[in-house]
């Protein structure tokens, strides 16, 4: 049914770690094609032993092309997706855009993999931030319904593309060599400092950033009782989001029951023993597929609170992966 | 009445600081002295255009010494301030290891300065993750009674001495390099990484330097209600802590209440306009005294709770300026 494939913004940050899971990860394809925005196009792509030449992003590319696995930036989403759809083509898209669409499913398939099949073409995946923690949260709420969650986190630069990275790395020459360096991406130096906002102002003095961690988290779980605090920061990191997240529940979770939860999650890895310093970090978490969890503890200052530590790739389960997941399900549950 | 001074721990990233301060600030200085370990004995130091030779911290060094400030670390500050309080010497201790004796004040002037009077000897100046964290708390417990404190740290390598300083800039140019270093501060690669761990473990998965944050904030408003969950993290910032707080007051506070509240309280300065990009950062906020304030805005996921963001100089406000303060206050009480 998915005969031919088509990767969107296949020269991204995303779409080229969407392309080695696709490969490594044997993802059953007859055709493929690769699409990026007319500056990339007529780049050779390597897949599977064959090379290809990158092809523009134009409503026609879509003609034929049964699957798509999208990561652009929000307006390209917006103009192209349609056109994909119309086209008999359906999405699974890493931006933005369709998100809170109330006819787009949002989907982490660990978490809510069934409301896929309600899809009218398009399927988003979460916003990174909110995928890790969400994956994190899905135990804990089955186990004992989040009322409320307080969430910190330490964001990575690779999660503002390719332009963020770049930004970390020649900063951070620069300023050991006393040099300048006028950043691209940041609009404060990212190099040995964090700055406290991620996207644009949005509700009530949060950021876009922010409130995609509200929203999202709500909408996949469907339920808008769940109640979110979020502060968004970036850090000097290159890859890979850390969490601070507190959740209390309705029902309390202990300490030993949250671990024996994380552990039998699937997509979840436990890393937690602080007396032998293990917990994730960024370095250990760099390039794996799971969200990885640790100083899993009490909560000190509410009965019913529970505090831990997530760390994962932000460009894979934060996106990639999810995505490339979200398309395997849709392939396994076609026939 | 306090004529000779000493400053121990001269030498040290902290100490050096005081040094400054001493000098910028004109505090009234009749006799000083500097006092740090038999390896730094014999180093010269300028102080107000003149030459001095930092003599070794034995108990006899305190003969004759009215007031010291100290900056050691824990060990250190066990074995020698009794031996200068014995002498008839008043010590403002930077260590932890005095802080939570009962019988020594844990001072923040701008919160707690009559505290001071109840002093035997030792004065102690409170942990730097605190510090920031409780002045920023003071007004808004004033107004509306702080019940509940989450709080997760962003902090500087500067905050491990200047072995933690020297990890960070050689540990950051050889990864850029893609050489191998080894680490002296750290258990784990600082460069664009996050560890979540300060100190050694402590109290039900707590660490101890979390411990502090809790243990501390009681001691200094003599308030064992106040609930306090923290998280401590190491980012790759060289110098100044960042802290994402969020507190729950009984009686609600506003975003501009707290603002003012803020803005009326000395050693607090509010630099909150995200949607003009204006915020406290490590870059912006360094070699300052004061605790920065911004991202100031109502929970979203609690009626009486109120997030911000808050910045200070680690050595400064967080350790030297705080000490230097309280020392500043026993001479102007002392007459």
């Amino acid at each position: 049914m998915f005969d031919t494939i088509a990767v969107v913004g296949a020269t991204g940050a995303v779409g080229t770690i969407i392309l080695e899971l696709l490969e490594t990860r044997r993802f059953p394809v007859t055709r493929i094609k690769f699409l990026a925005s007319h500056r990339s196009a007529g780049k050779e792509i390597r897949f599977a032993d064959s090379a290809y030449s990158v092809e523009e992003l134009t409503p026609e590319a879509f003609d034929g092309v049964d699957l798509a696995v999208s990561s652009t930036p929000d307006d390209v989403a917006g103009e192209f997706i349609p056109e994909a759809v119309r086209r008999g083509c359906v999405v699974v898209d890493e931006s933005g855009y369709w998100r809170m669409d109330p006819k787009v499913p949002l989907v982490i398939p660990e978490v809510n993999a069934e409301s896929i099949r309600r899809h009218q073409g398009i399927i988003s995946s979460p916003n990174c931030s909110t995928t890790q923690m969400v994956l994190a949260m899905k135990p804990l709420h089955e186990a004992g319904r989040i009322r409320r969650v307080v969430v910190s986190t330490y964001q990575a630069t690779s999660g503002a593309g390719l332009p963020g990275s770049r930004d970390l790395e020649n900063g951070t020459r620069a300023q050991l060599a006393g040099e300048d360096y006028q950043y691209e991406e940041f609009a404060y130096p990212i190099a040995f400092n964090c700055i406290p906002q991620i996207g644009s102002p949005k509700h009530k003095g949060y950021t876009s950033e922010e409130m995609k961690m509200v929203y999202e988290t709500q909408k996949i779980f469907e339920d808008d009782s769940i109640q979110v605090c979020p502060t968004c920061v970036r850090v000097p990191v290159s890859n890979c989001h850390s969490e601070s997240i507190l959740v209390e529940t309705e029902k309390k979770i202990t300490v030993e029951e949250a671990r024996e939860l994380f552990a039998a999650t699937p997509g979840i890895a436990v890393m937690d023993d602080v007396d032998n310093k293990v917990y994730p970090m960024p370095v250990n978490c760099d390039r794996r597929d799971e969200v990885f969890i640790g100083r899993i503890r009490e909560d000190l200052s509410c009965p019913n609170g529970l505090a831990f530590w997530c760390v994962s790739d932000n460009l894979r389960k934060g996106a990639a992966t999810n995505a490339v997941q979200i398309a395997e399900w849709l392939v396994e549950n076609s026939q």
